[in-house]
């Protein structure tokens, strides 16, 4: 009773030596790479979920449709979606998502034609970058004509961790496009089909090291004018680091370990829970970057959701901004 | 690097509601009792492991032969093991490896021929309380014997953690001894072969809760003038709490979730790495209390590990005493 009625006062210099002694385990305890491995068995995968660690199975869809006899091509999208309509985040740097000056900054979001996208999306000249990012389960709602060519779920993942994916997405972008660091509450699956995509990694022990700050809002509208930033009443913690900017003279950057994967066509990248990504694109030979992914639920129940949430509130209080109080956290960040 | 060269001053009020938060989400997202499930498939063993929560499964070794034929009696015992030595554990009270006075006490051990130290067991008036919990895989080193009457492994732990058990441990006791709450780094699985052994379960979220201290070390030392206490040079941490003796005016204690289970002869119960226990025991007619159990590795790549070993390091920040610091983690204590 005594200690919390006597307002004690802890120097922040003695949390730092436990924040450098769980950073240092981390990364002691795990490999600085991230490796490769034949496809799991259901088993196998549900070990390497409780591992909560990055796994890459090289080729894991090369025998799926769209690649297996190269369905999937800028001709074969545009024959099969003519005549649908999709949602479209444009923005002027391929920054949706994405911190700016201190803002967190969200996409005006069209709904267009699939070709007049993929006009826009292949014109290098164009005002504005498109990318086709919906992240709404989209793949089954709005392209159902391409289900047969990929797949709905990945067998031995819905075996393990017993449910169906909760969003099956599908990805269509360019070199312009950047997704800034961030994080999701799911265990995913990330499957390149067109062009190639480069994962940038942070695993949530790291959570001092990607500055998150309580961000204020702003969307993008789009008019003949060009781009303006409309605020909004809101803000949004979101890391402020880049992982390929990193200042070496900042304590906390200078400790941080990102790992890197290249996704080439057919490849499937194991991105667990809560691990900080940062994605690039290269588009193919025709300018097309195409993926699909597999969003599953996370096991909430489990204490990774409970401890990973300790780490971020208490580092927090050595990095934060004055906005980080009483954080209430949705997950995606 | 501001942040660190300037010693800002934090008050202690900020990291409570942060720990707080922590035991409320664990306590909110996982059940208020231990569930009693049927016998795992290894997947879904490993899915439970993942989960981190404890589970019964009643009746799991009902057909092994200890328990099927009703081999296991003291007769039996007694007839097996006529000529085998023993290490048993000594104490006044029955409490080996716990705190008492602030100090943590470890128990005189000696080694016995089996009859002598079932006869110490038995006798009510003895001056010694016995217990053979030596812990170091003494199933197959000392009791080849009663190898074939339990099992070696359990066949669906290690066919999902991909390895044989660590070690494999014969208990023989009786009501007068306790184990005092503590953790340790494995995957356990517990057997209840006689008599009947009560858990108390506290989480690892719930560190703060427990008190750890670092705790001068002692050893009984047995004469025939009684017992003695011998200090050593060393400390200990360990829970200084006693989960049947909680007390509800403290701010941390009374925040604690015990779990209770109660096994019975044929029962297991699966106890998840780092989860506090404090073990009593219940004699049967005969007056044994027996089990077996089974330590599986942990999975130390894992986040558990080192987000286990940061919730401890912050939150003696806020309870600890002050030989606290720098705490040198064996993992069991
Ligand atoms: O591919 C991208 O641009 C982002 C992917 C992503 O964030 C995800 O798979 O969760
Ligand atoms: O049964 C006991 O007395 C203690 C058991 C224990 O600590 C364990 O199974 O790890």
């Amino acid at each position: 009773m005594m200690g919390s009625s006597i307002p004690r006062q802890l120097s922040l210099n003695a949390l730092e030596p436990i924040v450098i002694d769980l950073l240092d385990l981390q990364q002691e305890l795990t490999p600085s790479f991230v490796p490769v491995r034949s496809l799991p068995t259901p088993l196998e995968f549900m070990r390497q979920v409780h591992t909560n660690f990055p796994v890459i199975y090289r080729g894991a869809a090369l025998n799926w449709p769209a690649l297996s006899d190269r369905r999937w091509s800028k001709q074969y999208l545009l024959d099969t979606l003519k005549d649908t309509i999709v949602t479209v985040a444009e923005t002027p740097f391929g920054n949706a998502d994405a911190p700016l000056d201190g803002t967190f900054v969200q996409p005006h979001t069209s709904q267009l034609p699939f070709p007049v996208f993929v006009n826009n999306l292949l014109d290098q000249n164009a005002d504005s970058v498109c990318y086709m990012q919906s992240q709404n389960n989209n793949m089954p709602t709005e392209f159902p004509q391409l289900v047969d060519d990929v797949q709905m779920d990945i067998s031995w993942a819905t075996e393990a961790l017993n449910s169906k994916p909760e969003a099956v997405n599908l990805w269509i972008g360019s070199s312009r496009s950047t997704t800034s660091l961030h994080k999701d509450p799911y265990e995913n699956l990330h499957v390149q089909i067109l062009g190639q995509k480069v994962f940038k990694l942070v695993s949530p022990a790291e959570h001092i090291c990607v500055k998150e700050s309580m961000l204020k809002k702003a969307t993008y509208q789009k008019s003949s004018a060009g781009f303006n930033l409309i605020a909004e009443g809101e803000r949004q913690p979101w890391p402020t680091v880049d992982p390929d900017e990193i200042d070496s003279s900042d304590q906390w950057q200078s400790r941080v370990r990102v790992l890197e994967v290249t996704l080439n066509p057919g490849d499937m990248l194991y991105l667990p829970a809560l691990w900080y990504h940062k994605v690039s694109q290269v588009s193919d030979t025709e300018g097309l970057c195409c993926s699909v992914n597999y969003w599953y639920d996370m096991d909430f129940t489990g204490p990774l959701w409970p401890f990973a949430n300790f780490v971020r509130g208490v580092t927090n209080l050595l990095t934060g901004d004055e906005h980080n109080d009483n954080i209430a956290d949705s997950g995606r960040s």
